[in-house]
């Protein structure tokens, strides 16, 4: 049977993951890319590098963030409706502290995401520094299907 | 090393996978749910119940559709930029045809993922008739990572 998330459980979901697909849209068109994130209280931090996504959510800041937890019986789904704000300075630095800590202390798989993320902390090199962002929640929903184990 | 996927392969990652993420847009707003998709030689024919991603999708029909195939070694993924068209009559039929023709055949994982397919083909009730859409191809692009095996 297909139940409503309650705010609590979007946010278990939000803060469990650290992997989901993030839509913007320029001229009438919708993009969509999958993207590393950790929760923070402030809201969802990502990186990235200039490009596509990064053009088009700095000239329109609405943006949509899904993750989802799939298993053999169930599967719950959570929808972000957010604002892009692509952060500099203090902000930066703490965003930047928040993925650190995040990937010191959590099992990260597969490796190679894990290293994405270690390079967004410590880039190998000046001109490889990514765009830190944080979206803005502005709503949250969510769904469930199914016997939802406890999440991990 | 990053690298852009051929033509042909990003043909082949779309054949061989039927779980991929949709984002739509209304109003400068995007919004992106998971779908259940089949790859046919017209489009990419999914399903869906009314709700809001048909509401967007019947007043702004471009869509973008992104499939991806991630290992522990290796990611590769697909971003289709498409229209959508609500099939309806001869062309629905097919769809549907098609639809069931890959349920028989493939190897569907997890169960419900199935049954959600099942339920298209065959809906429980006449009133729980799914819409049936193509996605027309306007244009493929797709990247990889890491070493990539043969797909499935």
């Amino acid at each position: 049977m297909m139940r409503t998330l309650e705010p609590n459980e979007c946010e278990r979901l939000l803060k469990s993951r650290y992997h989901g697909h993030l839509a913007c849209t320029a001229d009438g068109k919708p993009y969509l890319v999958p993207v590393s994130y950790v929760w923070t209280p402030k809201g969802i931090v990502g990186y990235t590098h200039e490009g596509k996504k990064i053009d088009m959510m700095r000239a329109n800041p609405h943006v949509c963030l899904q993750v989802e937890d799939i298993t053999d019986r169930a599967w719950r789904s959570v929808v972000v409706y957010g604002t892009y704000n692509e952060l500099s300075g203090t902000e930066k630095t703490t965003a930047i502290d928040a993925l650190g800590q995040f990937v010191a202390n959590a099992k990260i798989s597969p490796p190679f995401v894990r290293e994405d993320m270690i390079a967004a902390v410590h880039p190998p090199a000046p001109a490889k520094h990514p765009v830190i962002y944080r979206i803005e929640i502005d709503e949250v929903t969510g769904r469930a299907f199914g016997e939802l184990s406890d999440l991990s």
